[in-house]
Order: C-alpha cells, then sequence, then structure tokens
C-alpha cells in the first residue's frame, strides 16, 4: 500500500485533472452509477468532538475509496488543528489497500472549494462585481483561490468574527491577487457582492433576504449538519434557481431543509448538480435572478480528489 | 500515526489480553457503553467481491477503531488470499489516527476464534470427549487453536470438502497437539463429538438436529450475512441456550433467524453474550441439554482486540 503525505499530496495534486473527475462523480451519482453507503457518525461529547466516515465508489473505476475525517473543536486550545482525517483507496478488483491518503482533512476543504469553482461556472452572474466572503477559515481562502482560476473579478468584501483572522485572510486573499476590504457585518457584504460564498459554522441565518441584490449568486458551503445555516430561508423560498448537490442530504439539513420547514420550497422546486452539469444548460436565465447552490458534501466528492491523485501524469 | 504490519501485529499479540479485553467489550456493549453505527456494505458484482465497514467506540476508551474488510471470492486463482483489510484506530480526544494495523483480515479471524473460546468457558460441557470441527480454512484452525487453551479435551473429529486441504489441516492439529480423524461427512461429526464448531460459508443446513447428541453444545461462526447458514434451524428450536452476540444481527441473519422464520424460537428466548459474561452464571442446568452459540461478528470485538495491541506491556 502506497502512503502519501499531506505535503506529497499537496504536491501531487492537479485542479483541473480533480474538477474533472468531480464532474464525472456527480454526472455518475446523477445516473445512479455509484455505490455511497450510509455515513458513520460518532459523537465524543466530553472532548466535544466528531467523527464521520464517508465511503464511495463509482461504478467501473480502479479503486473505492473510505475517508475518516474528525472535528475535535477544543484542539485549537492545544495548539492542534480541529479538524483531521485520511482517505484509503482499495483496490475494487482484488479488495487490496492500494493507497493511504494522510491529507489531515485537507483533500476535503479542496473538494469543497473546487465544487465551489464548478457552480460559479453554472451559476455566476454575467459580470461579476464583487466576490463576497463570509468567513475567514482555510475553506473561505480556498473558495477564493479556486474562484480566481474561474471568474475574472479581482474584488473581494470579506466579513468574519474575529480582527486578527480578518486581517490574516486580507493578507492572503492580497497575495492571491484580490483588492480586500473588510465590511463590517454580513448586510455590508450582500450590499456591495453580487456572487457570495458562505463558509462559516453557522447555527442561525446571517444573510437576510432584504440584503440580496437582484443577479446575486450565492454557494453556501457551511451546513453540512443538522442545526447549521447561514441563509434566511427566505432567500431559498425566493431563488429563480436552486441547486443542491443532494437532493436528500440538503432536505434533510442542507439549507434548503430551512426553506421546507417554512413551506416556501419543495424538494422537486431543486436542481442537483449532476443533472445541470449532464445537460450543461445555463442555469440562469435572467441576469436579475438571484441563484443559490446548496452544498452539503458527498463522499462522491472525496473518492473523485482521491481518484485524481491516482491518476498518471 | 503508527503503522503495523501482519507480521508485527502478529509478533505483538497477545491472546489472554485480547481475551481481557473482548470480555470487557461484550460487557461494554451489553451495558449501552459503546457507539457501534450501523457497517457500511459495498457489493462487487463483476469482480465477485465485497467490503463491509464497521466501526466501533467503547465509552471512555482513548481509541476508536475503524475496520475495513474485503472478500473477493476470485482472489485464490489469482494467487490472492480472499480476504483482507485492515483497522485504523483514532484518537477519541483529539481526532488524530494514533495507528493503522494493517493486519489483512488477521485480526477478524483471531478476533471470532478467541470468542469461540470465551463462549467454549461459558457453555463446553463439563467433559468434551471429541471436538468435532466443520471447514478447514484459517478459522477452523484457530477455532481449534484458541480452544486448546481452554478445554484439556485432544480429540478431533473434522469434515470438509476437499481431500487436499483436509489433509492440510490434519497436519496442523496433529502439530497443535491433537488426535485428529477425518468423518465422511457432518453426520460423522456430530455422532462422535459434544462439542462442535462449524466454520464453513455454507448456505444450507449442514448439521441435521436428529445427529446431535444430548449433551452437545455447537458454536457456529459461519453465518455472518444473509443467505448463510450451517445448523438445521431445529437445532437452535429445541436448543436448551441459545446464545447470541447480538441480537439484532442473529435475529437479521444469524443462525437464529432461521429458527425465527420457521417459528421455533424467538429474540426473547435467547442470551446475549454480554449479559451471560456479566452475570457469570452457568448456562448450562443440565450435562444433557443441547447448546448453541450463534456467532455474527461485532465490531465491539475489532476494536477490543485492536486496543489489547495498544496495551503496555
Amino acid at each position: 500500500m502506497r502512503i502519501l503525505t499531506r505535503s506529497e499530496i499537496q504536491k501531487r495534486f492537479n485542479a483541473s485533472r480533480a474538477i474533472d473527475r468531480l464532474v464525472d462523480g456527480f454526472i455518475c451519482d446523477w445516473h445512479g452509477d455509484v455505490q455511497l453507503p450510509a455515513s458513520q457518525n460518532f459523537r465524543f461529547e466530553e472532548a466535544d468532538g466528531d467523527c464521520c466516515i464517508k465511503s464511495a465508489y463509482v461504478a467501473g473505476q480502479p479503486t473505492f475509496f473510505v475517508k475518516v475525517s474528525t472535528g475535535f473543536y477544543q484542539n485549537p486550545s492545544r495548539g492542534l488543528p480541529s479538524n483531521n482525517g485520511l482517505i484509503l483507496g482499495l483496490s475494487a478488483q482484488t479488495g487490496e489497500p492500494v493507497v493511504l491518503l494522510q491529507d489531515e482533512g485537507w483533500l476535503t476543504c479542496i473538494r469543497t472549494a473546487l465544487t465551489g469553482a464548478i457552480v460559479a461556472r453554472l451559476m455566476a452572474p454575467e459580470t461579476t462585481q464583487c466576490i463576497g466572503v463570509l468567513g475567514t477559515g482555510e475553506q473561505a481562502r480556498l473558495q477564493l483561490q479556486c474562484l480566481r482560476d474561474t471568474i475574472s473579478c479581482r474584488s473581494v468584501v470579506v466579513w468574519g468574527r474575529g480582527a486578527p483572522q480578518l486581517e490574516l485572510f486580507c493578507r492572503d486573499a492580497s497575495q492571491m491577487g484580490f483588492d480586500v476590504a473588510i465590511a463590517p457585518d454580513a448586510e455590508g457584504v450582500a450590499r456591495k457582492c453580487n456572487l457570495i460564498v458562505t463558509t462559516t459554522p453557522s447555527r442561525g441565518p446571517l444573510l437576510q433576504r432584504e440584503w440580496i441584490r437582484p443577479g446575486t449568486h450565492i454557494t453556501a458551503v457551511g451546513a453540512d449538519a443538522p442545526g447549521k445555516q447561514e441563509l434566511d430561508a427566505r432567500i431559498v423560498g425566493d431563488a429563480a434557481v436552486v441547486l443542491v448537490d443532494s437532493r436528500k442530504q440538503c432536505a434533510e439539513y442542507g439549507e434548503l431543509s430551512h426553506a421546507i420547514r417554512a413551506s416556501l420550497r419543495t424538494v422537486d422546486g431543486t436542481i442537483s448538480l449532476g443533472a445541470a452539469l449532464a445537460t450543461g444548460d445555463r442555469l440562469r436565465t435572467e441576469e436579475s435572478q438571484i441563484t443559490v447552490a446548496d452544498l452539503t458534501g458527498l463522499a462522491i466528492q472525496d473518492a473523485a480528489v482521491a481518484a485524481s491523485l491516482l491518476d498518471e501524469d
């Protein structure tokens, strides 16, 4: 079994190859050509931690993947990152373990960010005046980094809790080539931007319906578990297009779930990312429309980025 | 993360420490002090293979475990073993991966065999005249090896398909210090033995009710998935004691499931191994009673043997 460390993975990683794999993965999922067993979840009350085990196999591929990811929220006080994990690849021909990717959670972050870029290709407004970012963590940085390769806009407005984190984020965004401004609140982001990415662990709506400019697209990646929410349910209710990575998951705990509970939208009133990619139709039919992508995260994405590392150069 | 290979694991393995851990694990399971998410399962039709992911955490332990095990049944024709797999241990305090046990499936085999020995302590007849073994694979050998440390009987009668495998089994059993005879069929085993271990992947009853001598104990480990069966349902129906490792699993696909379907026994008419170990009561109340142990395999066993490897010497 081959073992790759986080730094080896990062060195080997090729974003465009990973995007191709992600697109294939979403389309295969939509065609039903994947095996995705239900996640396994642990909760460690005393240590304030959790663990999620997600596995996926795309029919016809040589390898299937098992991802173990952990989040222990008191780790930073010990000088450790909150998130950790690894991905194991096994042969779908012989069952032998073939690769262990000790990515420490990085592949989960990058696949989420690359999916944000894939969504932007499908849904971003014709002209992005300014990119809005809620949150200042690793996911916020990676989303911006992946958007840089997808759209030409180089203006960013960011909002987050904590001045030191905001300062660090601005420094990093500047180094990526963006002009960055800090907004005093989420409303300040919404009033200025027509492409917004929300990347926080919020448990209540940060963006209100009234603040959203016509023609805005919002990609929400924070709501990946029950209880989480970043968008006012009326945004999801009023959007001209609501794209979901998984109808099942989004209806259960994504942004969509809050709109369903408020009777503002039904599952049938959404389009899945796999379907959108398969047909390739432009989702926005008028430039004044508000659109939303609700991304909860699928094992198929982990399998896709992991497989991209095994592709021959 | 520490990585141990199969041979390092075997060198480090201490059976009595593992048994202590297994007993603790079954008792904790009975007390409800464990987290056992539902298994994840893959089926690879073309390659005739499957994969099962089982995870377990015993409350209060420093480590939780994820086991990935595979069975690819055309492997022997390529010179590869059918079974493979590994166990990953992660910190329940920080989520960090702490150990990778590349046991290639060996720990699953040995924990099943050690559980057979634990059951024999509870359920074997006062005097075992002869040990019967159905099957000639690695599990048959390991069961015998573990029984050797538990009961004094040194006579074995074995039945299996395939003369070469039978010959190899007899050679190995002799080397363990047993007098071994080959029976022409399963009936020949049942007629001579009062402690029988069944270790085959059979999909229909091998042992008939009429053949079983009064006072016999049978430990059945083959029925670990739907469709498998080694015992006539009437044996489970008529037994004075039916011990199960998991009421849920045994009712779903263990030997018990066939007796339930034939209305010969209910789940309430069984005792779980954890309960039996917690109370420590002798299960057989008369020497003429027939008793059965139905073992389907639990993630808690994997966690127990894996944890035993991390114990300080």
